[in-house]
């Protein structure tokens, strides 16, 4: 039960210098850069995954990100820039010689193509698309129409896909006279005459199962599609949950469009965390290839609402100025109780949301969860207000300023508990993602109310 | 570009009707249970899925979890228990009976087992492997002797393989005559005579290619072999950057031992995020199915910690007493320097945070990326100290406190983007998870310098 506490135990290797792309290989690859030496340059690249050499030139400056490009030269794949962080791809687009990148992109599933063009400006978008060919063009262009962010966008349309009625052997036949199969598929779809999949037989089972078997008698249990417009959010979800490896994508209609994997998923799965624990933190989209002023920009509106809120908070200081100055104790210790309110509303504040991302927070139990976080709140107000008033007591010698303090953090942790689950669920049914700005709420909340409680108390029982 | 901003788009569909566990069927299964309706209950849980089951008992109180088990008898499945969350997977074995608990762990895969007893206390471990047959416990334990959190854990021992030399025909031949295989493979595994893995077949690959072809000819371009005590978040990352579907693992002398499959690491990597969203927090493990005195329990230490940094504020305040006596609007502005270098030290570090997580930010581009934070903080340091200084005046009738309160947020701010890319990046080197307190380090660094930067200031030119 302890288990994450001691994470991760001594005996488990991290793997810090297996990492292909290490300090040893990074200098031989900057000396090739430094001498030109174009040979030595492809030769030591060769063996990285177009992911590291992604890495290699988003860790890279600006500068040595263009010398490296043009040395590579030719050896570019298109898959470096399906892994390329979105915030330089533009960049490294426009360092390719139009036939370095049409020769980049013709190899590339539909998916990565579409996942590679929706954010670009539309010369570039152009130059790509007028670089594949038509039937695979005419692919992307059709995964374009989809929303953003929708299954459609996440897809390839490379499907497998067999009558119902088909046995095993006529899917064997039928792989093996294919002039063209997608690259990675796990599961061939069942379809009926309307194209609506009727189910999923994986390639394990019909490797495992005589010729003469019937593929219906061997469809996967667990059996899921995709609408074409669902959020990309709820698809990675869906992988997770059911552990799914491939699920098709149907249209309006129910007939079957395309397949998403769950490698796709995965990343899906990923970027939906890393948009949670910025939007936790207010950083935009924050990447760490941003200019500096791109990344003022995305910084300051949060900054902008947290100094509103600051503001606020030192109105309610302002109101017992008069009570201040009789006792300059009271601003020593005030920062205390708006401090404590502060964390442990993000306690449950980050709670709150993270349950919610999981859907581990429903209507069925929310009443529950608030209940369990004021009461925490309450038995922890309890034990930092014995704590506090002890401490108060001996700073500041008199047992009347400890009284006060413990009053207020118990206040204040009460409520930071309440507002720090309440303020997440209330945002997520309204529609707006609770990681956003919620902990500008909760906080604006606890230093309020710490600031009023710890004041105001003071002036009634102390002044 | 501005993807992340205006998501999700309004076309995209969100999927909360969708929920297979929706309300309408909670309340029936509520009324079978309040009724005894075994058959109903059975019925309206029939198309449920195992980890819709398990999310069902996490989201009951205990009480209804206890009648829910009791009339859902022996229906209960081995797949809802693995897929339990831990907080309450020790209550709900002890509510099984032993037949029911020997029936349900009997089909699950050893992974699944071993993820299922390693946390257990020792009675109940027993109890449920005593229910394996022989075979399947000797693989249990063996997987048990290798480290927490290893790639060894997370395995499966059940691992389809072929020597080098097969040709397509001969693992097709194997296949159809083998008793029993993984109920889910995506790969043959290639070995030498030594059992060392060589190579990674795709089914597809083997299924679209004629009898004749040699396996080693169609062999998947990346190949990657996991060491059996690999850090489990190591193999997570590995499968996202690399796109794997499964890979082997092997023993020191490099022996074949199982393999993992991408839906157990994407598993991995939700587990790594909700670590690292709850240690940015300070909640320890924090599930909400945990009891009040459980999640009070883990919330108190970094509740002492900030108490202790807050103090370490206050008595930074207490140094200037004297001037805050003489000029009260010292204690009204202050915390606002104090809460804008928080924010903005969080910023800071939730990027650091998540790059060193993601390994984007290495040795490599550390000083860009410390220089660049630096700069910003610098940047916004100036906007608000305009805006903030602005506002000191007017607030307070005096250009000088509007000087001194804009001098300090320039300090801090700076200070603030510092601390917050350098505390991580130094807990990282020292060999400690960087979500790991490091906000509290932060905050702390920026309550000390923006009380000490504004209430100084203060007393050199203003009083």
């Amino acid at each position: 039960m302890a288990e994450q506490d001691d994470h991760p135990a001594p005996e488990v290797e991290r793997d810090e210098d297996h990492q292909p792309l290490n300090r040893q290989l990074i200098s031989r690859i900057m000396y090739a850069l430094e001498t030109g030496d174009r040979e030595m340059l492809w030769a030591e690249m060769e063996p990285l995954h177009a992911a590291d050499i992604a890495d290699l030139l988003e860790q890279s400056n600006a500068y040595d990100r263009r010398r490296l490009i043009a040395l590579y030269g030719q050896e570019f794949d298109g898959d470096i820039l399906s892994e390329l962080d979105e915030s330089i791809r533009e960049e490294v687009i426009g360092l390719l010689t139009p036939e370095v990148l049409a020769e980049a992109v013709r190899d590339l599933d539909s998916d990565d193509v579409v996942d590679l063009v929706e954010d670009l400006e539309d010369q570039q978008q152009e130059a790509i698309l007028s670089a594949l060919e038509d039937s695979d063009r005419t692919l992307v262009q059709q995964s374009l129409t989809y929303p953003e962010y929708s299954a459609g966008r996440l897809m390839q349309r490379e499907v497998v896909m067999a009558p119902e009625h088909w046995t095993v052997g006529d899917a064997i036949d039928f792989m093996r006279n294919a002039e063209e199969l997608p690259e990675q598929f796990y599961h061939i779809v069942l379809v009926d005459p309307r194209l609506h999949p009727v189910g999923n037989v994986t390639l394990g089972r019909i490797m495992a199962s005589r010729r003469e078997v019937a593929l219906k008698d061997i469809v996967e249990e667990t059996f899921h599609t995709i609408p074409v417009t669902r959020y990309e959010g709820d698809v990675a979800y869906m992988f997770n949950q059911y552990h799914l490896i491939s699920a098709p994508v149907v249209d309006e209609e129910g007939r079957l469009v395309g397949v998403i994997t769950i490698d796709d998923a995965m990343a899906v799965l990923d970027e939906e965390h890393e948009e949670d624990i910025m939007r936790l933190a207010g950083v935009g989209e924050g990447g760490l290839n941003d200019s500096v002023i791109e990344t003022s920009k995305q910084r300051v509106p949060w900054l902008a609402v947290n100094l509103g809120t600051a503001i606020l908070a030192s109105a309610v200081i302002a109101l017992f100025e008069a009570q201040i100055a009789q006792l300059v104790a009271l601003a020593v210790l005030m920062p205390i109780v708006a401090s404590m309110g502060g964390n442990a509303g993000t306690q449950s504040l980050t709670v709150a949301v993270r349950a919610l991302a999981t859907k581990d927070l429903t209507g069925s139990n929310v009443w529950r969860v608030l209940m369990r976080e004021t009461t925490v709140g309450l038995i922890n107000g309890l034990i930092f207000a014995l704590v506090m008033g002890v401490v108060g007591m001996l700073w500041f010698g008199g047992p009347e300023l400890g009284y006060v303090i413990a009053a207020a953090m118990v206040i204040n942790l009460v409520v930071a508990g309440l507002a720090g689950a309440a303020i997440p669920v209330i945002m997520d049914r309204m529609g707006i993602d609770p990681a956003l700005g919620s902990g500008t709420f909760v906080t604006t909340v606890t230093d309020v109310v710490g600031f009023f409680a710890f004041l105001g108390l003071a002036t009634v029982f102390l002044l």
